[in-house]
């Protein structure tokens, strides 16, 4: 008998378990446009409420790979890794990591998406460097990894083009926030990209995506499991938003912390989350014989330069200036800086993630949802973060801004994000746990 | 802030309440098109996954019955009642009880719709008696009605257009058997054609919608209650569809047996089902002072001739030749009976309303998927019911078929449907429970 879309349908509301064919009927049929989208969001719904297992959301995942090409990587010598972060605030990882792992001989061809988030997306980043491009053809990108090791890119429509137009309604259907849904999503498009292993920065608190540990736990496990179920090494550590990462929270502004990491002279915090990330990378890519092994071997690449003269390359294989990598003040910088003084004396007991990241949206840092271009000068600088100690009228933050206006909203948000206490505060790991 | 169907439908897939104000957002949204269906689809799954209150439902009922016109009958005097049948095989109830309503003095402007099932509908039984016609304006109906006491036509399609359009997708997205949808739909249009009050005969068993008791009673009082939110009086009973109601399984042939039953032969069953449901219908139509009296009014009227004087003057109204009522035989008649026989003595221990059903369907008595025309001649007579003694090669039912081959796969499943055994089996009651 011919598969219905309605069976389909019917067997989730009823809590069934979907078999691999039943997967590959929908997910491609919807693709195809065979299925309308009113069965589509029927199905979505009742996936949601009703959940799947993790054979079902691997099934799900390699359905919605298959919707679309894929990404060759198997001319390129070694085992290439991936790396992808749920997305959190002030999160310039990539920019740090990639010219690390190819430093240290892991190659790594990176397909980005431009978010729709509070700042630019990493394209949007790499585009404030002068000259920098981010359109490459696949052949482009395996040419240039071969040659020295990295390459990031946008996305190619023809990946995952199922992901696109399932997100799209699920956007529109209340049905965003389901974790097979997430994880089956993020996964399909690392998988289509062509990646051996694939190491996953999976965010918690107010400036993620995932609000508590748990609920990221949960996604990470999912991540994890989809990977098992293709055979692609992957592994998620689970790593806090509460406060943003690093200082600098913007675009330009996040290129220059980049560098500065880079060279050595990054915040600590950012500075661990690479070596973390970087560590477990190098494990999956072969280069490495433990997680402390391969971490001591990215704090070196840190500190030699050699991390540093990676990114000069890939600036200058992408058609950007590699000298910003030695002169920042070549970035893009705003027309005024606003200081934002604390009111109170003691410690910052929280700074607020999502306060900043709306801070940064007023001023222009972001996409917006009519997709407008990121402003790529503006920002807010974080003199100050959780734990640090303050004086009245000390200077807390920077707001980086095009206008008056705006900068005057930024940094009443900006305030707004800081609490204050008499006693140094409980700080938050940085690291919760890793998920194997 | 305006509202949006996307946070409607996320405050349900998160187990919330919705006012009445969101209920009729959605429901009004969608009759009108400003809704699309793949938002309504999802808001329908999470419902049916999810749930609604009474409060919700009965909302949900009144939202729809807006979205078109509504019959008034004010204008006739008394108390108007209407009756329902969640549907079953043999329910030929409405030809006989809205003559007798009518007959005992309780007005009765009967919509029915043309069911897709394995039968024709009310419509298409009373359109086998030469020259009736269905077709009555809502003024011609209250006129009619105000007349003679009864008028039964099809219903307008400017009646609920909701209902319309939300049953066309639920039942393309899996969304059908859902308790107050199913209920709302209903309700609704009972509410809609003006009746003050309502009896409602839900069907449990295999030939029935509702397949058990408690289903069935989880729907009535969803219905009755929806009846109270709008203040319309409201009785439903629970009656068995375990084994057809009476002993004609047609078109033409219910109308005979209904014909029958006022002429007071008919099968007990169906006369104890008029009776019961009657006898409600009196006391909610103030005419009797309980339920026993208004039964025994029932009886009386089938006893002495005046509910078949009700139906003559029905048919008359409605352009019919009431002589039918006199002589059967000018209804259609199958050109072909085929006797099916007992393979066994002893008794008839199940007889399952469903096979009967299909063999109804594989002779054409049904619209069928396609929408087709029931063939009015066809069907099946039942000549031995549950708890019946049978000896070997005894006659168990008659096929009336308009060929050799849809009537021998009739016979086949006919007899499928017979179980034999050596003892008198324990009897399904025909009615149930009442539900207030």
């Amino acid at each position: 008998m011919d598969m219905r879309a309605y069976d389909v349908i019917l067997k989730k509301r009823n809590g069934g378990e979907f078999s691999t064919q039943e997967i590959g009927f929908i997910v491609g049929g919807y693709a195809r446009g065979e299925i309308p989208d009113y069965q589509m969001s029927a199905w979505l719904m009742a996936v949601c409420l009703k959940g799947m297992t993790s054979r079902e959301t691997g099934d799900l995942t390699t359905a919605m790979v298959r919707s679309g090409r894929t990404l060759d990587l198997s001319s390129i010598p070694g085992v290439k890794v991936d790396k992808h972060s749920t997305g959190g605030v002030g999160d310039k990882t990539t920019l740090v990591l990639a010219p690390l792992l190819a430093a240290a001989g892991v190659p790594i061809a990176k397909m980005s998406g431009r978010s729709l988030g509070h700042t630019g997306g990493t394209l949007d980043k790499l585009e404030s460097i002068p000259g920098f491009s981010v359109d490459r053809t696949p052949e482009q990108m395996v040419e240039q990894v071969k040659q020295i090791g990295a390459a990031i890119a946008g996305q190619t429509a023809e990946l995952v083009p199922a992901d696109k137009k399932i997100y799209a309604l699920r956007d529109l259907t209340a049905t965003v926030d389901c974790v097979p849904l997430i994880a089956a999503s993020v996964m399909s498009k690392k998988i289509a990209s062509g990646a051996d292993a694939i190491v996953l920065d999976v965010k918690a608190g107010s400036g993620a995506f995932m609000k508590t540990v748990p609920e990221a736990r949960e996604l990470a496990a999912a991540m994890v499991e989809i990977g098992r179920h293709v055979g692609r090494g992957t592994v998620a550590v689970i790593t806090d938003m509460e406060q943003p990462l690093g200082r600098a929270v913007g675009n330009a502004i996040e290129v220059m912390e980049a560098i500065d990491t880079l060279n050595g002279r990054g915040p600590a915090d950012l500075a661990e989350l690479c070596a973390v990330l970087g560590g477990l990378a190098l494990v999956l890519g072969k280069r490495s014989r433990s997680r402390e092994n391969g971490e001591r071997t990215i704090r070196q690449l840190l500190s030699d330069g050699r991390g540093a003269e990676k990114f000069r390359q890939i600036i200058e294989a992408q058609g950007g200036d590699p000298t910003v990598v030695d002169n920042p003040a070549l970035l893009p910088r705003a027309p005024l800086v606003r200081t934002v003084e604390s009111p109170n004396a003691g410690y910052v007991a929280r700074l607020d993630a999502l306060g900043i990241a709306r801070a940064a949206t007023a001023l222009g840092a972001g996409r917006g949802e009519a997709g407008a271009s990121p402003d790529l000068a503006v920002g807010v600088y974080l003199r100050k973060k959780a734990g640090d100690e303050v004086s009245v009228g000390e200077s807390v933050a920077e707001i980086h801004g095009r206008d008056e206006k705006s900068a005057g909203r930024a940094a009443e948000l900006v305030l707004n994000a800081y609490s204050f206490g008499p006693e140094p505060p409980d700080l938050r790991p940085l690291v919760h746990e890793i998920v194997i």
